[in-house]
């Protein structure tokens, strides 16, 4: 099979598409009609590495599903709507039975996240999957991570830890089960928060996703925004699941530091809680304030009224990890 | 060294910038500003892998300019103007002396070319880089593949075949000389030919740059197009440097598939011939009329009279090579 004919076989199916899509797939550049009314173009790009960051002989349609949904987590946390992408797959050799499994996962999780296909490039080499995502937000909606205020609450959507909880699943190389199947769907299947940060952004003064873990992303929003900020361990909200695989010490840990859950880590004003909290349950999504941004230059555990500096830990490609 | 100060460090220095970008490197995702007057976002993906687009060992400041160039070729190929890109880096290691003269070199070239550097992802792995560019055509004035018609014109800029003749004294391991500098520039170092297209783009029907080789290229517009083609391979636009190299024989072979020379070809109307001319001669870029668009189904070798039906050869990167 020959570049051209994957391409078409594979990834040019047609599917559900946009009608601001003026040229898809099969030409030198696709072809996008942009809103006239000032939205601004958010764009992000996201790599998988084989070995670095995920196992040897992951699914394909998990792949896709981790691939699509951690790259759209990024336009989420911009509060920026989906609407295209674009894919740069290299790959060992060209496995039907590999790619069939891979491109159909990756278009219905394209499709319940809104955003379609538009190119991408296929090459051979180690299993190695670069996305691009782009998304329209009002300027004055955007989540910038500089923009927190000193006194401002620290709120997180959905649980912590979880992801984490699935990759050691996978690491102990527990068989599936059904007490590891939501921790590993955690870890599998990310679920970019794109309605509810729309609906925070306009009372939330910054915004990050939570890929890195809650301290070093955190610490992403404090050096950003030339604060400090707080936390409290004790406010984590943590999963039943997540509890009952490792306890509550470690998922505490794994809250802070863990990586890769993809939820939201926003910044509020303390009289923008109620309707924060409205709106989030609103939409079925827990919403936890976890601490609060302060004067300094770094994340501090707050515990029974003591402090404790730790470091920004979380995971860093070319450093110590946590 | 870190991610995040390996980021900071090599790509989020400054440098030229452009008053279009409300947000460059360093969150979630970077904000553009899109033009208000219904100009279309052209959007192009590309992948460098080692050992199978570039040989282990290659200089940083080479593999570079190669990436951007040949992204940005995919815009020309649209005469779109280039705006953005984004790069996704996978590195075996964090290497300061590689990722200096690597930065250094793409900060320089896409200066040159007017595009700038807004975000990016790097991560650990087998050496692996992906490049996404943006930019911005006037839909009527977008090169497509599909808008060739029938006694259409044939145009290539520049020569053909230089590219696999400076990848051929690379792999023959020939020491740097002068008489295969000329060549390894053409290899390491594409000239996008941005202007050229926007000038001749009213003027022509359909476009492509040369990445798989003219006929494949070729192939791909006559194929998207519902035609075929003709080409004279004593027309073909060949350098005395890979003359002397190669001898003629085996240069109008690679000018007909060797690839990315990252040339244009167009197609146009007869009656555009001369204005196309003197367009590219006003710029002091060869072009060269090597054939012309016709009824069928495949791209036909016309020499002497005689046509000889070949494969439509050029790279592909998961079928037979030509």
């Amino acid at each position: 099979m020959g570049e051209f004919e994957l391409i078409r076989r594979y990834f040019a199916s047609g599917g559900p598409s946009r009608e601001d899509i003026a040229l898809g797939i099969g030409d030198d550049c696709a072809l996008l009609r942009a809103p006239t009314d000032g939205q601004q173009l958010a764009v992000s790009i996201d790599t998988l590495v084989e070995g670095t960051h995920f196992l040897p002989g992951t699914r394909a349609d998990y792949l896709a599903q981790r691939l699509i949904g951690a790259a759209v987590s990024d336009l989420a946390a911009m509060a920026a709507r989906p609407a295209w992408f674009t894919l740069a797959l290299t790959l060992p050799e060209a496995d039907p039975h590999w790619l069939d499994l891979f491109s159909r996962a990756l278009a219905e999780r394209a499709a319940e996240l809104d955003i379609v296909l538009v190119g991408g490039d296929t090459t051979r080499g180690p299993l190695t999957l670069s996305v691009q995502v782009h998304g329209w937000v009002t300027p004055e909606r955007a989540l910038k991570r500089s923009g927190a205020r000193d006194g401002d609450l620290v709120l997180v959507s959905g649980t912590l830890g979880d992801s984490r909880g699935g990759l050691q699943t996978l690491l102990d190389d527990e068989p599936d089960q059904p007490s590891n199947a939501y921790l590993r769907r955690r870890f599998y299947r990310p679920e970019p928060r794109i309605g509810l940060a729309q609906a925070l952004a306009p009372y939330a003064n910054s915004g990050i996703d939570i890929s890195d873990g809650l301290l070093a992303d955190l610490g992403h929003i404090a050096r950003s925004s030339g604060l400090g900020a707080s936390v409290d361990p004790l406010l984590l909200p943590l999963s039943d699941e997540l509890i009952a695989s490792v306890g509550e010490d470690r998922a505490r840990q794994w809250a802070l530091s863990g990586g890769e859950d993809f939820e939201l880590c926003l910044t509020a004003p303390a009289d923008a809680l109620t309707i924060c909290l409205q709106l989030a349950a609103e939409r079925g999504v827990r919403l936890t304030c976890v601490g609060h941004m302060q004067p300094g230059d770094d994340v501090l555990l707050q515990e029974d009224g003591v402090s404790v500096q730790l470091d920004r830990a979380g995971y860093d490609h070319f450093g110590e990890t946590a």
